[in-house]
C-alpha cells in the first residue's frame, strides 16, 4: 500500500487533467469514424443522422431523454432477406425433410407431398391453412429447450438455395450499422416481427445485438409442465399470437410499454407501426426498405406476396416516411459482401 | 492539434500503468460499502452475497455470463405491500368513487354500492367476478394513454388507508437495495406480477430503476385504431393475459425468453416462476419473503386472502430456497423508515 501510494502520488492534478483534455479533444475529433460506412452519403444517409443528433443534443427542443429512445425494427425484408419465401418457411420446410422417414404418410399427404417434391405451386395453393399444419406437425408438443435446439441446427447447418449462405449471414449490413448506431447513442432497440419468436430468439443476440427479451413476434400457446420432476414448457398445437398489421402497436404496447420514437419495416404489415410510432409528439422518424436492387438483392414491391408494399409507397411522402432505396442507397447488402 | 499532440507526449506510458493499478487497487479496496445495508447479518443476507458473487466470479465454476444474468420478481407483497389488500384493488375503488357522481345508479347496484360504502363483506362476497366488473367499469373503453393518467394521478395522491403514505413509498427498502445489487452486477431485472401491466408501467422505473418493457403482468384485450387522424390503443372490456402461477413462466418464456437464474416471489402465485428458476442447471436462487413481522408492516402467510404462503412453506426447505424473515432479517421496510 506505501508504494501505491508513492506511485500515485507521481500522477500531479495537471497531468490528470491533460488526460482528461485530451479524451475530450479524442470524442470532438472531427475525424470521428463515419457511424453509417454502408450507406452511400445522400439525403437518406443524412436524414438519419439528423434524426439521431436531433433527439440526442440535449440542447435541442427536440430533445429525448434516453429511457424514451425505443427504436423497433421488422424482421424479414427489413434486416434480412426473405426471398424465395421466408426464411422460417425454409426453416420448417427443412424440418418437414429432416422428419420424413419417421412419417412415409407424407409422401402422398399435402402439404407435406409438396415439400417433399419442391412442388412451389400446390405449396401455394396450400395457403395458411397449408403452412400452418407444416408449423404444427414439425413444432408443436416439443418442449422450448427441444425446438431452440432445432433452431441452432438450422442456423449452423441450413444454406439458402440460391446464394449457399447460411441465412444468418444474409443480414443487411447497413441496417447492422444502424442498429449499432442508434445503440451507441442509447437507444433500446427491439425487433417487431411477424415471425415467431421462438424462431428470432436463438440468433437475434449474436446476429443483432439484440437480445431474446428485446425480441417480439408471433408465437405458439404453450403451457408449463413437470416431466419426472423437470420444469419445462411445452409449444401447444395452436396459435397464440399472430404479430403483423394492426396487431404489432398493440404488441409493442404489451411486450415494450413505450411508445417507440423510430420504426423501420419493409411492408404494409409494418404499415401500422410505422403509423403509431411516427404518430407521437416530438421528433420521429419512420423508415421503410424498398427492395430496388434485383442484382445484389431482389426487387419488389405492390405486387410481391412475400414483404407487400403497396400502401406504405402509396402514403409514404404524406406521412413524411424514409424510403429507403436500397439500389441507390446502400454500398453493400450483406456483411460478406454482395 | 499540435498542441494537442504535446500535452498527450507528457503522459509516460508509466504513468497511465500507474493509474491503471491506483483504480485497480480502489475498486479492491476491502472497506467497500456494504450493497445491502438494510438487512441484517445473518444467513439471508450471506446467502444472497454468496450467490450473486458464484456467478460473478469468472474463475469459480459456477460462473453467468452476464447476458444470462435474468432476475424475476413478484411485485405484491415481493416488492411493495398488499394489506388491506392489493393496492391495485384499492386503486379500483378509489376510481369508482371519484366516477360515482357520474353513476347514480352505482349507489343501489353492487358490487359498486359496496365499493361506495366500504362494505368489505359484501365485495369479499362478490368474488372475482365482482372485481372484474368493477375493473371493467373503471378501465375499459379508454385508451392507453388516458390510462396511464389516471394511474399517475393515484401515485401522487391517492393515500393508504392505515399507513397514509403514497402507495409507492410502500415499497420494501431492502428489496430496492436488492435489486440495486443485481443491477451493479450486470443483472437484468424483471417484475413478474399478477397485478396489471399497464397499472404498474407509469410507475417502476421512478420507484424501482425498472423500465416499463422489464414489467410483466396481467393484461387486458386492447385494438389498434386511428380517431380523428391520431392512432390510439384502447382497453376492451376483456381479460387477455392472467398472470399467476403456471402461467408466470409462460409470461416468463414469452416476454424475457431466458430463464432466470434468480426469482423472488412470496405467495402460492409464484411456487412456478421459482420452481421454473431454480429447476435449471448451475447456480439458482429462488427467494420467498415471509411476512412474519405484525409490528412493522404486516404478519400472515398459509391463511391470507392476499399472498397466501402454503405450498411455498411446506416445500422451500426441500427445493433448498431461501425464506427471508422479515421481521427478523430486515432492519426496515420502507424507504422512509417504518
Amino acid at each position: 500500500m506505501i508504494k501505491m501510494k508513492q506511485s500515485r502520488s507521481i500522477m500531479s492534478g495537471l497531468t490528470i487533467l491533460t488526460l482528461a483534455l485530451a479524451l475530450t479533444a479524442c470524442a470532438a475529433n472531427p475525424a470521428a469514424p463515419d457511424p453509417l460506412p454502408s450507406w452511400n452519403s445522400g439525403a437518406s444517409k443524412q436524414r438519419i443522422i439528423d434524426f439521431v443528433t436531433d433527439v440526442t443534443d440535449s440542447n435541442s427542443s427536440t430533445y429525448v431523454t434516453a429511457s424514451e429512445r425505443v427504436a423497433t425494427f421488422d424482421n424479414d425484408g427489413t434486416l434480412w432477406s426473405e426471398k424465395p419465401t421466408y426464411f422460417q418457411l425454409l426453416f420448417i420446410f427443412r424440418q418437414i425433410t429432416l422428419m420424413a422417414a419417421d412419417h412415409p404418410e407424407w409422401r402422398t399427404t399435402q402439404p407435406f407431398q409438396a415439400v417433399l417434391e419442391n412442388d412451389w405451386a400446390s405449396l401455394e395453393a396450400a395457403g395458411a391453412d397449408g403452412l400452418g399444419k407444416l408449423a404444427m406437425a414439425t413444432q408443436a408438443g416439443m418442449t422450448t429447450d427441444e425446438f431452440a435446439i432445432m433452431v441452432d441446427d438450422w442456423v449452423a447447418n441450413a444454406r439458402h438455395p440460391t446464394t449457399g449462405r447460411p441465412y444468418t449471414h444474409m443480414v443487411y449490413q447497413p441496417m447492422l450499422e444502424l442498429i449499432d448506431y442508434l445503440k451507441a447513442n442509447e437507444f433500446k432497440v427491439f425487433i417487431v416481427s411477424g415471425g415467431g419468436i421462438e424462431f428470432m430468439r436463438p440468433w437475434t443476440e449474436a446476429t443483432y445485438g439484440i437480445p431474446p427479451d428485446q425480441v417480439v413476434g408471433s408465437s405458439f400457446e404453450t403451457r408449463y409442465e413437470v416431466r419426472e420432476g423437470q420444469p419445462v414448457i411445452v409449444r401447444e398445437p395452436k396459435m397464440h399470437f399472430l404479430n403483423n398489421k394492426d396487431t404489432k402497436p398493440i404488441a409493442i404496447n404489451r411486450f415494450i410499454g413505450r411508445r417507440p420514437i423510430l420504426a423501420a419495416g419493409n411492408s404494409d404489415g409494418d404499415f401500422e407501426m410505422l403509423e403509431w410510432s411516427t404518430g407521437g409528439d416530438g421528433a420521429r422518424l419512420g423508415l421503410l426498405v424498398h427492395h430496388t436492387d434485383a442484382a445484389r438483392e431482389w426487387a419488389y414491391d405492390r405486387e410481391s406476396s412475400e414483404g407487400r408494399l403497396d400502401k406504405g409507397l402509396n402514403e409514404a411522402d404524406q406521412k413524411d416516411w424514409l424510403v429507403v432505396d436500397m439500389a441507390r442507397d446502400w454500398k453493400v447488402i450483406y456483411p460478406d459482401g454482395d
